[in-house]
């Protein structure tokens, strides 16, 4: 995951990979859907050959770019309690969705029909990060959902508006998971998604 | 809207339409993500001319044909009542998004950047559709939800599995169909997505 969600502390080679991924994100963004490893080699200005060995294919590469920027752009919160951190979470989701980059990586990562990257990649990275989140919380004994529920309360809600263009309402977010911390209260520990 | 999702009844224009869908849908599922307009024709056995004149470009093409083949495959349920239908409704989107076709279809959608058609069109077509069957629950005077915590509760969750590749277990739709009309029913008529 680590290798792929590029989230590895600095160094060079971390500093190169961001090289790489701004290039490769600038050049999709610009309208270069097909972006080739030279252009994109020639812009982040690095040797082709060390990008066709690392990532293989374009797709592969703008995947991960997408992986790592999307997911840069909302760090986990820790406000000291589970709502403050769901709220904050759900805030700043809203927040990423509604840049620019994420307009066109969202969609990019999507429709990534790579063989050896999966889109889902994505949401097992967020899904890692928020089990973190409400891990914590459950430390301080609180009672906390599935993160089931925060994928299909907040994020999907958010995701489909934002994947299918539709306008994301200031502050949908924050409402979206006060309904999920009120509703879930009630019965915490169960996720629709993880039934049957 | 009927110019775009493509239901309108039959008729010679309807046949040489749908054989359009099937030809752009397929070259697409192939992996000719960039199938031309020629390519279509050929296949589809119809003049390019007419399909420059109809549509322009491939994206706008694929976009048409995304958005009616996936609203064709989830008919509107009319069962008696608004319980019967949520619950049809949200199984057939469960079966249509692991049907080969969405699989291909969805991510196409999303990922659409032409400027004269945007995804936005399926979600509208499909909103207008769930509205009809609230309509009708409606005026047998049942409590009805407000149509965004349908997109909300059971299409956002299951389209977020869909697109991002992630498993969709059998019943999940009912099972979010289910949790949409208990939650709900203690408030109805409030939206999440419409507030504020």
């Amino acid at each position: 995951m680590a290798e792929v969600s590029g989230t590895r502390p600095g160094g060079r080679s971390a500093r190169v990979r961001e090289a790489v991924y701004d290039a490769a994100i600038d050049l999709y963004a610009s309208g270069e859907t097909e972006a080739a490893i030279p252009r994109i080699a020639e812009r982040a200005g690095v040797n082709p050959t060390s990008l066709y060995r690392r990532w293989g294919t374009c797709a592969n590469l703008l995947l991960e770019a997408a992986v790592s920027r999307l997911r840069a752009t909302t760090p986990m919160p820790d406000t000291g309690s589970l709502r403050g951190d769901v709220e904050a979470w759900a805030t700043g989701v809203e927040r990423s969705l509604t840049m620019p980059d994420s307009q066109v990586l969202l969609p990019a990562l999507v429709a990534a029909r790579s063989t050896d990257a999966s889109p889902a990649e994505h949401l097992l990275a967020r899904r890692a990060d928020l089990e973190r989140m409400l891990a914590v919380a459950a430390e301080r004994g609180e009672p906390t959902p599935v993160v089931e529920d925060l994928l299909d309360y907040v994020l999907a809600p958010l995701y489909l508006r934002a994947l299918f263009r539709m306008p994301i309402e200031t502050g949908l977010g924050a409402r979206l998971a006060e309904r999920l911390l009120t509703e879930r209260a009630a019965d915490p520990g169960r996720g629709a998604g993880r039934d049957g």
